[in-house]
């Protein structure tokens, strides 16, 4: 066990902010980003069906073109990481089969004691949802994965920038999501802040307690 | 900076799992749930609009009326504690008002200052997306909330385990959400594992990082 203590973490969250301003010279060394990539597989899912692609770009001329499909938020050319979070569109008895397999050559269980599980998850992912309420599902869990990474970010003293304000289908296009069977969902910035990002001081801003906690 | 180490982080990432069997005699400190609680309202959201209701669910027997509606999974009355993470369904201009009348006194910035960021949040949040579209977008944010709150407690090393197999309306009707303005989006369960629970010793699944992360 290498718990930490409540004040480690909640230094860290409070540390953290939307960082708006990157120092365009200070790179994640490939140490963090590593882990900070390995967090991302860990992320838990539905079924655990990681229903989810990450694209990681590192091309220049290709952050130039998401520029302004991003509103030219400088975050996009100026942080050390980008990654686009991005659901899958296509998720059928084929793609379950796959998840099912590796999970029974994982497991070293075979794919025909998953059976029932199997069932299960195809009643509910293939029969039980229309598929505009399967995107929207899928696109849920590439939230837990944004805050996970937000988290584990903060944690290791790494500044981020979730970002919703972009083009989604223009990034669909410029990253060829469509044809590989995903949709851009959200986007995380990831690197150091500038020291005259004036967000980097400003108060926390977050609704007392008392208005976001119901006990029951 | 109480920053920590990569091997930490994944350390406890690896640790955590999607909790089948609670301890029902081991109950998280108050001290500890204060901090997961802080953790939660710190959750980053779009616009920091924080679009939701954290519901502790405390009385056991609201918990044993949760228990047929969530398919008789056991978490639900022996978890310490249990979080529903309700979103926002109703988000017009009072709402927005109301968040940016605390920013203002957070920030010290008059009402007025922040009137083109108004009209930035209305346009999007209200004139932007039908009634379908935003709850779709508020559920998102409370998918980072859950996010979140997995790995902060991973960090903690209390267990926790994500559920979406519950009846949403009947949530919402046990718990009277929908006349508060809200709608049940996902329940965490949160305490510690059972000794026995087969599924605490199975090998974590997950998709090789090459299937799962894209370079571009």
């Amino acid at each position: 066990m290498y718990a930490i203590q409540p004040q480690q973490l909640l230094a860290q969250l409070n540390w953290r902010y939307a960082t708006k301003q990157f120092d365009p010279t200070r790179k994640i060394s490939p140490n963090d980003w590593a882990a900070l990539e390995e967090a991302l597989r860990l992320t838990p899912s539905s079924f655990g069906l990681q229903p989810w692609k990450f694209i990681v770009v590192t091309d220049p001329a290709v952050r130039a073109q998401l520029l302004p499909a991003s509103w030219n938020q400088t975050q996009i050319t100026d942080a050390s990481h980008l990654v686009v979070l991005a659901a899958k569109t296509e998720l059928g008895e084929t793609e379950i089969d796959a998840y099912l397999q590796n999970s029974a050559n994982a497991s070293g269980i075979p794919f025909q004691a998953l059976a029932d599980y199997r069932k299960l998850i195809v009643g509910f992912a293939v029969h039980s949802l229309d598929p505009a309420a399967r995107n929207a599902w899928t696109r849920n869990q590439t939230y837990i994965a944004l805050g996970n990474l937000l988290t584990s970010a903060a944690l290791l003293g790494i500044d981020a920038c979730p970002m919703e304000g972009f083009d989604r289908a223009k990034y669909d296009e410029i990253l060829g999501l469509k044809e590989k069977g995903y949709a851009s969902a959200v986007v995380a910035t990831l690197g150091y802040r500038q020291a005259s990002d004036k967000y980097s001081t400003a108060p926390k801003v977050r609704f007392p307690k008392e208005d976001l906690f119901l006990e029951v």
